[in-house]
């Protein structure tokens, strides 16, 4: 297990009214906060995301440098590390998880930035899909605490298409009658393997596929090999009920769902007064620029920058494409040195 | 239950090794054979569909005028009607049906054209989707005898992606344990549900969900409407096995799979002397424009016409979307005038 931090929420009422008693935010930072508290990334995790999952992106001499940024990974609600249905006790547990809003989680998030470290401003919240969501929502709800939002491969609030494709995952999922409406005694294995296989078809596009860069590019030996080792894989290695918390969190993802905007989507957008840069990759299959555009339209300082990419929605993260990686830490310096 | 004519193929080897001693291939037909026999229309039905599911396309005025032309409409082996697992007895039924290749599809359907009715010229062979790619394998092994194809919202090839997304699928209704590996004793109904719900976001593009055209144009009272009326419904009216059978087709469809090509799928597609239209939809999920491209580039006789639509594979059939179903008759009647 990865070495992280916990900052305890005590009893945290979420939006929807639940009220988990000692809720718990997982973090974990890279660098360290200068003395004028003015040198800070908060970097949210991605649907199926630990934190390690996403380091790809920090390092000496890119744009997330440790030696200048302090740099904050907290870890959503829901995906294992902090209140999860896999961690947290009855009787809150399991299938009885609350449901958790993106506002439920910036506050969080909110909470551990002010009172844990006492920082007032933030130079960039950036964030991969899911990631992306949180870093909108962040410039939304805290447009004059934030200098820069990078949401990358993501959307401010969830399409109906990209609600559908979820629907589908959700289903293949609980078809597996091991699941037990969240109450498994051992693992869904089927249920977990039919997420990968269906995930596989949604995470890259058919020009991936086409040029066969899951084996030119990726290594796998076999397409049924890129398969069962990463897809499948990556699923197997999390939990069913978290996968299951972290999307409804995504399907009802809207950053107006609150008391500032009360569902109002454009004036929730026209808030965002951060500079940012909206980053879609032009062949992601659930978050396709034209919603991009849409958002960006709406937005006061904001610039639509695509990935031209045939990767995807795998052109943002986590790491995989090499290209694709460059070009979003070129644009990541370049914001970050205006 | 729909009337239709089965045609007895007798003992049918098919191309992977497997004989059903009674195999039938069941059809129906529109129109009358003339006194030349050169007025026929081959129009092979589409994945999960029966004969029935093809009848948006055919009627008075419209380019399949049964007034003009005698039109067959031979059922997939797989499809509950054809040869199939939900109705082949012991030892090749259920989890036991052999795998059938649209090779063996159209040499089916070759016998039936030419031994029922001695019909020597067909017209044209029309299809949407697996229906393209029986057209495609028409053209390709009697290239003599079609005078046209049209295959729309298909290929003559399963893409990578495309199997991908298949797999997804096929992950999903397998899930659920009732299915027990093809010898289920009650529906395994989860799975069944599950495969709607997968299919949903694969079928109709991002745009169509985004203009909200499930409840504005097809009149769903809600997207979960949507998805349990029209998706589950769907496939909870067809036979898991029957589902799977067609798939494994899809899956390895292509149209050089044979002893004429062996696997040259170029050479395949230039056989292809027929005129032919290659009809994708921009918006198609599984079979993108970029496929038909390729394809079109290396046939002789062969022009792209797509539809532009955001009703994505939808756009093809079955006969939901009006203006598409006007586009694609007007260019089958350009074709039959010409």
């Amino acid at each position: 297990m990865e070495d992280y931090e916990i900052f305890d929420l005590g009893a945290f009422s979420f939006q929807r009214g639940a009220t988990l008693r000692n809720a718990k935010l997982a973090y974990k930072t890279f660098g360290k906060l200068n003395a004028a508290k003015d040198n800070v990334i908060v970097y949210p995790t991605w649907y199926s995301g630990f934190q390690q999952d996403n380091y790809w992106l920090i390092g000496k001499g890119m744009a997330l440098d440790p030696d200048k940024y302090f740099i904050i990974i907290p870890n959503m609600f829901g995906n294992g590390m902090s209140s999860s249905p896999s961690n947290t006790p009855e009787p809150y547990n399991a299938g009885r998880f609350p449901n958790v809003t993106i506002y439920d989680n910036v506050r969080a998030q909110h909470r551990l930035v002010t009172e844990k470290f006492g920082i007032e401003k933030i130079r960039m919240v950036v964030g991969w899909s899911m990631g992306a969501l949180q870093a909108f929502q962040w410039g939304a709800l805290y447009p004059d605490m934030v200098d820069i939002i990078v949401p990358f491969c993501g959307s401010a609030k969830c399409s109906r298409h990209n609600f559908v494709f979820l629907e589908g995952v959700k289903a293949a999922l609980t078809a597996d009658a091991v699941w037990a409406e969240g109450f498994y005694k051992e693992r869904p294995t089927r249920g977990l393997r039919a997420v990968g296989r269906v995930y596989a078809g949604w995470g890259l596009s058919q020009a991936f596929y086409r040029q066969q860069l899951d084996s030119k590019d990726l290594g796998y030996s076999s397409m049924e090999d890129f398969l069962v080792a990463f897809w499948e894989g990556h699923f197997l290695a999390r939990d069913a009920n978290d996968l299951l918390a972290m999307l409804w969190t995504w399907q009802y993802g809207d950053i107006s769902d609150n008391e500032l905007y009360h569902g109002d989507f454009k004036k929730a957008l026209a808030a965002i007064k951060p500079k940012a840069y909206v980053m879609p990759c032009r062949t992601d299959l659930y978050f396709p620029p034209e919603d991009s555009e849409v958002e960006v339209a709406n937005m006061p300082n904001a610039r639509l920058v695509p990935f031209e990419s045939v990767w995807g929605h795998f052109a943002g993260g986590p790491g995989t494409s090499v290209e694709d990686v460059k070009f979003l830490d070129g644009k990541l310096k370049e914001l970050l040195a205006g």
